[in-house]
């Protein structure tokens, strides 16, 4: 199996990091870095401004030309550092939390300094040929500002901006803390789906494995296992950070908010039960398989077996009578009786036959009845 | 075998949910759910009204005209969009709890709010065909009033209803409080012949595990498994929201009722219990079924090995007097009086015959010492 | 192997329970529920009354008569409802106490309430042809009254009346928590022979898995697995309990009581310690079942691998002489010197002979280097 | 195997125990209780007195003599009732507490109370012949005096004692309390070599399971699984007492001895960390016995599935031209050109040696292409 | 396997230890030891010097002559008691904080007295050739000192002083606790590289599992696993010092370089997650290897049961015609007409081939719908 094929291969280890013993908050960008794009959603009950932006005056400008408004500055690709710089400069980014945003590789956190909250949030998707994408999703919430960065132009929060234009609901009419809780809320709605598929493997594996086993369902099972652990390593460390935004005492979210993202919070505590039950279920599957690999020796083994038993002693009976015991001395012609009188009586060949059928017989009657001959 | 009728599949994944992307709150309902039914019964110390009722108005109506007494508003089915709407206003229900109400696959929770108590519930039961059933009520507590939401028809609650008429006990005498304890008390009264059901299960299959272990068996205790998987998720949530409802300072609930609470709450550690036992002797019966069939496997192999090493030899030593070595050579005539001379000893045959059985008493003398020939 | 006979059944599953739907507090006795017998011991420093005593009047009398003396009455049979109300009445203990006490599967648990401590502790016995009896104690204990029952007519308390008796120790010289004290005491010293008694079994099991393993040798491994499920399922919740016990702040326990329910508590401690420790080496016992049955399938194979391997290319080679290729046509005569010249050699079968021989003693010497001739 | 020679049983579990119903405080000796043996060592910065006493009255009056000296008194053995009662009286110590040191099997255990400190230590040594020696040492802390006592005469402490005797470091001129850490320090430095043995014992186990695993190899590693059973139940008891000892607000330890104590924390913390790691080592070293089991088994069916394949086809050709069917008709003496006409080539005999040596060719490529003839 | 070659052995086991009985404080040193190389760096944001001294008096000069700069004080090397007691004495440094400095097998540690901060670090490095390398760093800060010391040579910390000399970031300006979170940082950063080989390699060896598994597998598998032990061991202390010093309210770590310290704290967490992932990943391929095992024995099994089934009854067959029942009576002439008159039938040979291949092509078919044709 070549490397490149395997689905198994522990995906995202290799992400983006600064190299041991550079500075802390020194911004080392890779060379394949996805080229910035911008754009920015400014909306309030009655107004709505949707555009992508070409630098970071207009949106500078824009903040400052429609102060209450919400703002939420979407930042997708991060090859250029000299606009990163400026980010930090504009939005008091410090250069800290801008090392974590570019460092994909990030564990879900919450830190409030610099006059704003700092949020990284786990992306996780299924992909269709198996494997999980786990992309990071690095938010800074201000009181009128929430700016999202990540690294891959995938978009997941399309229903969000619908939602937005649509103008219904409460979206439109509360501030940039409700914002920040329906794009975590969508993040985290997007898990089920993903466990519903997982789900669904698991059933249909578990199918296969009382079905008919192969070498392919033990992969499949070690994928599963694989993308299971990610998931909770990654849903493990969402609950500690919706569960520290519950927590903490800060200016940024209201408390009807949190009413809200205590409804996010249950949502992940039932994503983790779920989760906790398909290991459980991974482990049963594995058993399964291993019980079954033994199964299938057990049958191979009593086909053997059974043939074996059956046929060895007729071999030896034919070979009996295959041996040249002479009853004539070939040199002195005496007569030797003794030696293999059956192959002269008249009925020999016919009651060997009848010994053979008989011994089979009484073979099948005591096969049939250890059960031997059922299909298992 | 076929998908619809394997009994394992993960039963309640696909419940009702909002679909990603939906704003918080939103009441989306199935094509088919279910047609609402509504009832009330209203009782005091000496009253008790009970009756179906058509709309929210009688109801409303109801409790206008009797304000002492306790009224217990049922609901099942969630197929009218509008009369859930209408509840919400009437009831002060917000939302997002109604929103939780109709997705029928919420962890156990309390909140209060708005008002009331807010309390999700998990109605497990056990299907006579295996597998087991896991519905949804939603219950709502303010001083006077009980509403009870589910989405199928089944009924959980007759004994409660007798209990009510019957007019013992302390429940006519009592408030809205004393009747949810008695809801959840029922409910939790109910996996107890659950968890007799299946240690039942478990006991038999322990017994066929010992005697006759078939492939069957190994689905029985994945279905079992199965089952203690969801059992425990239930029951740990459960759990947590009784202990939630005995620590909360709440005027819904008197210090009298959380005396029975305390009750209810011992007897759901109990449960918490038993299902922790029976998932470690699950786990056992997993490994008699492999060490049952690696039993199998000796026993075959066992039966293989003794005929084999029988019969083996004796078919060895026919063959050796089944060689044409000739004691004449057919052109020259030349007498070669090594070749063979056995063939033509006046007790050649009986000789091969005598030390074949002796061979064969031999062995089996081995055989019965290495125990091989106990049926174990 | 029938059901009345299999030792391993989940013994007590089916304790007296309320049936579900039943008002809380509700007293439903068996059919065969025992028929009750009552006695009462009262004794101070210097006084002992012990006598069997017919009806709570007498009872009643007797405490009245001697307020300075400790009483402890003992009920045991629960077949008398009139008898169980008049004892709630007579000892203000509240229905759903008596409801615990009839329902004798409960959790060990510690309330206070309507003026007395209410304990439910739980008897093990080692039952001689292997299981364990799980009985339940009920212990309410007032300043100088402790009424104790159970259903069953078994004795534990034995020693302590023994105690009584002499006069020897604190014992009567303290009060009616004291006397508590030593009764728990007395039930948590029985837990140790029982280890020992399963301590013993465990090392016999060792022995015999490691010399002769057998299927017996894996039902033993599963009853003791169960005994010990049951057995810690029981002791956390005791140690739960005399910790209560220990942190409760109760005018019943005097702090000089407190120090000796220390040391129970330690006790209790040691015992969790143990169970913990032989359910390890019980677990290591499967793994050496599992493995033996492995080890006696490859001891089998050896053999069956070693004659097959002798045998097969022996019989392979007197097969070959057994060929029926002739040196003369039959039908022309023309002589036909390439086929199986070897037949009229005159050393033909003495060669065979001596070049099986030397094949026979070669494998020997490569199967003994194999290691495969030793008796593992 | 004989029971007296396994060395796996349970040791140390038919310890010294108060019999179940015996009163709280009594004192029952075993009757092959060892004398007692009784010493003090008396020091000060200058001063310097060790002898063995015989009375009590002797410790008595040398602690009257000199009360500004460090005093401990050792006692070894059990066996006299009486001294072991005066010990009570002179030193205020509860008979609870004296039968607690004399149940040789109490877990480790801190209690301040009467008047000084209580400590229960057990200290563990490797025995040659494999297993584990666990004997139990108490200790009584008062303001100048260090009472230890133990059943068995070993001597864990004569380097304590050379050090006192050298005078250097600070034990000479600190109190009791730096002694007790002394001796609690140095029975805690015994566990490290007796880890450094099982860790060699480890390395040994392992190469041998990759070398040439025997039954005995599993022997062993149940062995170690029971030993570091013991060790893990034992240092998890240490670890809280000492705990107790760092938090517990005592004027019997000093600060500054407190600032050691803590390094024997540390110590303890880091023996256990290396029992959990070695309980894990040896949990794979089984899974490497199992793997190894299954690879022999593999192996020796290799050998058997070569052999068996490469003769059965073979000795099937030879049987074919065995069969006697005949070119001439013996009755009739009709030629039957049909019957085995091959018998009768001139080169039938070479043609199918050629045959078989071809097909043998064949076979072997195939199984050295699936690595069937390589020594795995 | 000679003791030498195995990597597995549990390395850094016999590290430099006090010996049992010693007193606390003690500085033994081993034979071996290396000798101590001392250099100190000294920066503030406009001066520089870096260089190595020959003795404690030169340092003590420096720190003297310059106040105002930050000193690192690096000592390599323990083999010269002497100065291990000067540097005691010059900085301040208890007796038992310099036993745990070079008893180089202490777990990560905080401590803070005498004057300054004491940690203890532990450097993980992966060698090329397996194995990991654990060595110890401890570190002393006070208010403009940083001592450094460890056994070895290596050098960790070269990315660190190539920052100092560069001047660029905020380490020169900075103070002393600064440089130690440097320190500390820069060995977290190392983990991930190390972390990063073992996921590269259990990529690897999965490949190697599903495609052709050897006995080397599992020895890789073991290696990694141990690898994992100690990482998790080394990392749980690391994670506790590193908490302990965010929490500790200390003076030597301002409130900005905790919040850095968050940040290490954060990557630490990262690399748990990661070792209990890749943990849970060794498991599962431990699974896959034996499953792996058991799978080759079945396609053995099964090639072995295929050429039995299908020549077995073959070889019986051609058994049958090799028979020497006789048609004619040799002595008396008697013609036997049922001894095998098949022997004497035109198309007799021809029969029995035609026989046979039918035989043959249904077992194939047969063979072929159990999939045991198939290569698995």
């Amino acid at each position: 199996m070549g490397k490149g094929r395997n689905p198994l291969h522990i995906r995202n280890r290799k992400n983006r990091r600064t190299p041991p013993g550079a500075a802390p908050g020194s911004i080392n960008l890779a060379d394949d870095a996805n080229k910035p794009r911008l754009s920015i959603t400014s909306f309030g009950p009655d107004d709505l401004f949707e555009l992508p932006v070409q630098s970071l005056v207009d949106i500078n400008h824009r903040i400052k030309q429609y102060p209450s408004l919400v703002h939420w500055i979407e930042i997708r690709g991060f090859g250029d550092k000299k606009l990163l710089e400026e980010i930090c400069t504009e939005f008091d980014i410090h250069r800290l939390e801008m090392e974590d945003v570019i460092n994909t590789y990030q564990r879900p956190k919450l830190e409030e300094h610099f006059g704003h909250l700092f949020l990284i949030t786990r992306m996780l998707c299924h992909l269709k040929d198996g494997g999980m994408r786990n992309d990071q999703l690095s938010l800074f919430l201000s009181s009128k500002v929430v700016v999202t960065m990540q690294e891959q132009y995938d978009d997941f929060f399309e229903p969000v901006r619908s939602r937005i234009r649509a103008g219904k609901g409460s979206l439109r009419n509360s501030g940039a803390d409700y914002l920040t809780y329906t794009l975590l809320d969508s993040i985290v709605d997007i898990y089920f789906p993903i466990l519903e598929a997982i789900g669904d493997e698991l059933d249909l594996l578990e199918d296969e494995l009382f079905d008919k086993p192969t070498r392919a369902s033990l992969q499949k099972i070690q994928i599963i296992k694989r993308e299971l652990i990610v998931f909770r390593r990654t849903i493990f460390a969402e609950r500690d950070k919706i569960n520290d935004l519950l927590r903490t005492h800060t200016v940024y979210i209201s408390d009807q908010t949190k009413l809200y993202l205590r409804d996010t919070y249950d949502h992940i505590i039932q994503v983790m039960d779920l989760v906790e039950s398909y290991k459980e279920i991974t482990a049963s599957l594995m058993d399964i398989y291993l019980s079954s690999v033994s199964n299938r020796m057990n049958q191979i083994m009593k086909v053997l077996a059974v043939i074996s038993t059956i046929f060895i002693p007729l071999t030896f009976i034919v070979g009996v009578y295959g041996m040249n015991f002479s009853t004539v001395d070939p040199i002195t012609g005496k007569i030797l009786p003794l030696n293999m009188p059956e192959l002269y009586s008249p009925y020999g060949y016919t009651f060997v036959w009848i010994f053979m059928l008989v011994l089979v017989a009484i073979q099948l009657i005591i096969f049939w009845r250890k059960g031997w001959l059922e299909k298992t």
